[in-house]
């Protein structure tokens, strides 16, 4: 008897018909003589609309506070999913991360899993229940808090229960067919995989695709536990995040065969960030070190860094660097803080920007890759500002209103075009 | 150091300025140098809202997944709780039923408090945190399940709480002032009591007085805790309810003298209640006992019972008794399985009935008090159906068109009209 975790997000369960529908899913899975343990979100906005109370009340709701207040949501959601099975004539207990034995560290809002001790999820399930747990909440292990896990925290539990429960598979039903070449809702043409590497999923998530957290894919390659993506709409086979290319997966849809020895998993892309420009910088060792102390204590993450050639009259150069929109007035503030030890001219703040992304495990060994990308955003008349790459990803940033074309087309030019507009997106506003 | 536990009602938390509103007297409570617990119910009208829910997706929801679902009622509105303390600058934890050590039997939706653990709320408190703490509910001793505690669950768990805590009183807020002579919503110059005891506001409760429940006063009076009734709105001196009459209480308010002594303490009215009369029962031994059994074996609980006088020339009698509106189908449903066997002639079944009584440990040594109850009702022209007497408490049905008349007539008869009308009812509709 295989072992099945399947994860339901928001807008799956987003009111009473979405989770009558999901408890049928849940019990077709069961009805094929599978155990099944079920991972699910808060019903639709319910988390936002929490949220907003906690900030009626306070300005800056404590931590603590918080996750008891937001892990409500989940505990709705799941008590529901239970009745509806139940309803359908089959066995189901709901179980909060708690009960589940999700044991966290005891950061609140955004806790890390250190150990998941399921005993009673395993008893329930050898005893011919589906088990329905609460995602993206945990206890602390330290004052036996309610923590919750921060963003994308339900996939997480949903990987992280599989690999304690030695799951054969850990499906996220989300609401789209799966993982695509592009994100659907900006490349009509964009097609579904059948099948993507952990390591390409990893530098997708890092560029900006929204259907897995980077933590999440993280957690499921250090475990070995393959993920089935797909939609808790349609039903249709979705995309596996695994190790190795699964057999069935060769032999299944039609274009498969052509998927299979691309060199080039997709094209992901980012609006979220914004650039800083430090101006002037005199070009002397340690200057640049002293700019990203200067970030780093104030405990922003950067990604992409560039540093301009020096020009030889002046001495100086500029740096520039992205960071999340929502940590710029933080970043600025540092470095202008450091200015006068700096001696740096001026500062430059952009969030007019995108970041568009091409990965593919096949890149790293073939050189004309770089050129063909560049040549595709030039023959768009997309102007690029800054290049990063690494062995499995090259990435750029552009001018924000260029994202479209600029996406479309790279996704093109590298043959990733599907015949037909298969991309359906179906839910509400992402999980 | 005095240690108070308090209770808030949904309709004191209601909404965000509800809880802010809270949030100040719990600080003021503090301020004056006392520990304190506070124990809180979910917010307004959630409750039902989440009983809607459940109906949606299932019928008949699961006893043990519907108390899941409810109890995140109470962690809503205690995690909005602590935050707005901690908004004030005094530090506050939340706790659910389970981590304040509140354990009970298994039977889902009603269960009943076996034992309290209050260990973290006595270091949480003891390290000079508020504790506020999840009404309502609590966890299974067998099976570690989510429990609820039924109607009236809040204010018991306060005194519950107060016991093992042992503190010093046990303060439950309120949408009124505090207990009344008889409901302020139907009499206007109801007076407010300095002080009620056990006793009789065990048998105001039973006869339909809202302000406390039966359960709660009965778990006070078992471990002699003093509860004070009081307004979250007006945040003036409530009703003691205790064994004996406070120092404090004697002195205080303008009018404690007169109601000092009074034989008795209130007037309660209850509309909840249908009749049943078995008409042309059999004259002998065993017919009652088979007609009650009947109905006990439904596991319905009935009030008032009576027997008339055979009448000799038929040996016939009629048998009535009352019972909740919400069990006359099953009750009648029982008697008619035992027609053949029993042999009555017909069953009526009327559910516009009233039960008004007068409730005061004075009266059982005043036999005045019966007479000129009879006679109060009579002035104002309301017919008697039933009655039914106790030490400390006569009650009588009346038709439910009668009942705002008979109340106001005996309350008037007896003395308990206050000079002004004092009463105000401040909040939504009730806890």
């Amino acid at each position: 008897m295989s072992l099945v975790v399947q994860k339901y997000g928001g807008s799956s369960v987003a009111d009473a018909e979405g989770i009558k529908r999901v408890a049928k899913r849940i019990v077709e899975a069961k009805k094929k003589g599978n155990q099944v343990v079920a991972v699910v979100s808060a019903m639709g906005d319910s988390t936002d609309e929490l949220i907003d109370l906690a900030e009626q009340v306070s300005p800056i709701p404590a931590g603590r506070e918080l996750d008891m207040l937001l892990t409500a949501g989940e505990r709705i959601s799941m008590a529901l999913l239970a009745m509806a099975i139940k309803n359908l004539g089959h066995e189901a207990q709901s179980f909060t991360g708690s009960q589940a034995g999700v044991i966290t560290d005891s950061v609140h809002n955004k806790a890390r899993i250190i150990d998941v001790t399921p005993g009673r999820i395993r008893t329930s399930v050898d005893e011919g229940n589906i088990a329905i747990v609460a995602g993206f909440q945990g206890v602390s292990q330290d004052n036996k808090d309610i923590t919750t896990l921060g963003r994308g925290g339900s996939d997480t539990t949903a990987v992280a229960l599989a690999a304690a429960l030695d799951a054969d598979v850990c499906e996220i039903y989300t609401d789209v067919d799966g993982v695509f070449t592009a994100d659907p809702r900006v490349v009509k043409k964009a097609r579904k995989m059948d099948w993507i590497s952990f390591e390409d999923m990893l530098e997708l998530a890092a560029s900006g695709s929204k259907v897995l957290l980077h933590r999440c894919v993280e957690y499921a390659r250090r475990y070995n536990i393959p993920i089935h993506v797909r939609s808790s709409f349609s039903g249709l086979p979705g995309t596996w995040v695994s190790n190795e290319r699964p057999q069935q997966s060769a032999q299944s849809a039609q274009g498969a065969e052509q998927v299979e020895h691309a060199l080039i998993s997709g094209v992901a892309h980012d609006v979220s960030e914004a650039k800083v420009t430090v101006v002037g910088v005199p070009d002397k060792p340690g200057e640049a070190a002293s700019i990203f102390r200067a970030v780093a204590d104030a405990e922003i993450n950067i990604d992409m860094v560039v540093q301009n050639v020096s020009a030889a009259s002046t001495g100086l150069t500029d740096i520039s660097f992205t960071l999340p929109k929502a940590e710029g007035k933080k970043a600025t503030a540092a470095l202008e803080k450091i200015k006068p030890s700096v001696g740096y001219d001026s500062l430059r703040y952009d969030d007019q920007i995108a970041k568009i992304s091409l990965v593919g495990a096949g890149m790293k060994t073939n050189p004309g890759v770089t050129a063909q990308f560049f040549e595709a955003l030039s023959d768009a008349g997309v102007n690029i500002e800054l290049i990063s790459t690494s062995e499995i990803r090259i990435s750029v940033v552009t001018r924000a209103d260029d994202v479209k074309e600029a996406v479309q087309a790279v996704h093109t030019s590298f043959g990733l075009d599907s015949d037909s507009e298969e991309a359906v997106v179906y839910g509400g506003t992402g999980r």
